[in-house]
């Protein structure tokens, strides 16, 4: 049984489950669908009610009916390698490819339509109640009014990005904001805007979720510190125990969401409650594991490989 | 209750859902996501555990809550219309948009996870054969002998598109092509390509299916005519009836698809056999209702409603 990773070149993080694969002596395929045509190829016959297809990449095959998982990590988009490249061939590469993937029996981390419904932040806080996490009140709106009377409402709020940051170069960061309640809104009517209330925190939590196995880490915020991603609090990485009630919510959001792979963000308060801020179906996991040595590599390869 | 409709101006075939949502006195929004912000603005609120959003279009207020139905029609790229559009704004523009819309308990047609694979043509050959349909025998490949092989096997096959004509300025069309054994297939190489057992046939199906309700056509095919969507054969779409097992097949594969609407098109050969060629999930209607008669556009409107 074979895995197969869809990710670009230099992607450190695969590298990490691809060592871990090695380890467990499972076969693995490396394939960017940028490369196809042309590094990789690909066949798939429908006949008598049957399918056969295989890949070939770097002229190594693999055959569909034997892959066991498929990892969809950080794939580019399908032909943009080709030697003359276009939007066309990129959507009929993409066919292609994901078209004969969704043809095999291959289990997905994740499920590509799961995976982009789960994207959807406003999706994320619905399903997040409806899991019994605790969610800091939050409104999206293109109000300016909305906007407003939500700040005064709540004191202190936080805008964050919906999408994350704009692609392209040059990168550009767009951290969690703090705004008190007599900023200036009027630019909301020309961008949909997220405000959320200010959860004072102790810590920044990372729950990483690999189907059944859970691995926390908690890291002491800095006083007054508002987006754990950027900027040093002089703390580290650790790992820590999942309170049961969270489990019993990480799970009912996991199977409600369709997802075998999910990074939750939490803010810990003083009083031990573990707010949910988000829940990336394709966060990172690498400064986890390499500040608290949890093995979430590892439980991906065994997720993937079928041992788990 | 209400109807939502995402399409893009000028679409004249969501005007005959729109004037039969009219008849049946269903209030409905019609709103093109590239008009948001702007025409268009929204709202939504979560907070202790519920969820509360509207949506403006014109002035016009429409609560989450009240929304029964979203059809998802030819909705154009969201703040496409902006007075700064930019494809940030477009992907927060579009998290608002969806990720509220996903957290209404409207019903879909069709459920954008869903309609994204179903649009797969082949994951729809996999599925077609699971759903007892007769599939020709078909390949989807990059390697030229494959494609030689394949071609020498079956005397007669057609070439044709996996994701539709190339989009943009001029227009191309794309018909499915006959080439023989004796062609070149060096070029498969670059481009993936389908290839498929040519289905001499007698007559094109048209078969649309709505919620439950299923609507045939039938256009007698002109003496070796290879794709009924191009040229005028001399004859006319009409009523016909769904053979039993076609039926059974149909219900198998939406209910597998996840799909509340799919244009089903299929070859009848002499032998009144009905080839699967493939199943469009946001296939047009129009030709066959303005040619038949068949009340398509009223089921949709009835199932949109929830009266069906």
């Amino acid at each position: 049984m074979t895995v197969l990773i869809l990710t670009c070149e230099g992607d450190v993080t695969a590298d990490l489950v691809v060592a871990e694969l090695a380890a467990l002596g499972t076969p693995l395929v490396r394939l960017d669908p940028a490369d196809l045509p042309g590094r990789a190829a690909l066949s798939a016959e429908y006949a008598s009610g049957d399918f056969d297809g295989y890949l070939s990449v770097d002229g190594r095959m693999v055959a569909a009916a034997a892959l066991r998982g498929v990892w969809v990590r950080r794939p580019g988009p399908p032909a943009a390698l080709a030697a003359e490249p276009s939007d066309w061939l990129t959507a009929e590469t993409g066919q292609a490819l994901y078209g004969m993937l969704a043809s095999t029996d291959a289990r997905w981390m994740n499920p590509p339509g799961a995976a982009e419904r789960a994207r959807l932040k406003p999706w994320q806080l619905r399903a997040a109640h409806g899991s019994g996490f605790a969610v800091p009140p939050t409104v999206v709106t293109t109000f300016p009014r909305v906007a407003e009377q939500f700040a005064a409402r709540h004191g202190r709020v936080v805008v964050k990005t919906l999408s994350g940051p704009p692609r392209g170069e040059p990168r550009i960061a767009v951290p969690t904001a703090l705004v008190g309640a007599d900023a200036d809104f009027a630019a909301v009517a020309a961008a949909p805007t997220l405000l959320q209330r200010y959860v004072p925190k102790r810590a920044d939590i990372r729950l990483t979720a690999v189907g059944r196995r859970l691995f926390a880490a908690r890291k002491t915020a800095a006083e007054g510190q508002v987006d754990g991603r950027y900027g040093d609090t002089g703390h580290g990485w650790e790992p820590t125990a999942v309170p049961e009630r969270i489990e019993r919510s990480v799970r009912a959001y996991t199977a409600a969401a369709g997802l075998a792979y999910a990074a939750f963000d939490f803010a810990e308060d003083e009083e031990d409650v573990w707010w949910f801020l988000e829940c990336n179906q394709g966060g990172q996991f690498g400064f986890v594991e390499l500040d608290t040595g949890l093995p979430v590599a590892r439980a991906i390869a065994e997720w993937l490989a079928g041992t788990a």
